[in-house]
């Protein structure tokens, strides 16, 4: 599932490629994706605050579309708003984090995707480096309903 | 100018090589810098909302940078937080606008610089495409003073 998952990211978000993307974990509860310093690094020598905040909305994507589909929905999942707060600087490889979606959340988020067929949600994502949360992202999803596609992990 | 900008960022922020930008203006009172939907495009065919927020970041931090170096100020100067808006699907070629900074808000910011050797500055971008803003951008920056580089734009 994970090779899928970053294959699907490599091949449909180029960007992802770009970042040097790795998906260590990539289910319904959690997404975890890692990427290397040197193809993400700025004039500081440390990570550019444009590839922290590409990964961990990559990340939170991919937690809402994942769990979506593990419940059968089929939907278009687009970023509806983002904010990052940098907190120190990553000086090496770094992760983001999703953190979990309670399922109080994710019922009435599901329940007006059911009722509107169209939904939003709001995930939290920590970028990890050297053991220290650096960073921390929330985004808002907007998910709609939309036909099955079979390429899709 | 913006030729040696676009030079300095491409060489030293990777990833704007993986957004393939191009720096359109670039001085001390704006700065525009735009990217074509190829490389930044996602699984729906429109902009990837990570590129967005990224390039976005640069073009903030290279107006606060090209106007401090104007007036002669040398500093480390990197983002503190962000947060973009996506209001519309961006389908074709992008470019991040800086709004101006007002004289008077960019006074208070070097004069906190000057007295405390660190100073913080908010920055409005506008996500521009098809003659739409499509998103929006704000984001704070922070700079500390620091040692001349005569190798920086």
């Amino acid at each position: 599932m994970d090779s899928n998952v970053e294959a699907y990211l490599r091949k449909h978000i180029p960007l992802s490629a770009g970042l040097d993307i790795t998906v260590l974990k990539a289910d319904h509860s959690n997404v975890s994706i890692e990427a290397p310093l040197p193809p993400n690094i700025n004039h500081q020598s440390t990570a550019f605050g444009g590839s922290l905040a590409a990964l961990a909305i990559l990340t939170g994507w991919a937690l809402v579309h994942l769990r979506l589909r593990s419940e059968g929905l089929v939907t278009e999942t687009v970023i509806h708003s983002s904010a990052v707060r940098y907190d120190l600087p990553v000086k090496g490889t770094f992760k983001a984090v999703t953190e979990g979606i309670t399922d109080k959340v994710w019922s009435r988020f599901t329940q007006t995707l059911a009722k509107r067929g169209k939904g939003r949600i709001r995930v939290t994502v920590n970028l990890e480096s050297e053991g220290e949360v650096a960073a921390s992202f929330e985004g808002a999803y907007v998910a709609i309903t939309a036909k099955d596609d079979p390429t899709v992990p």
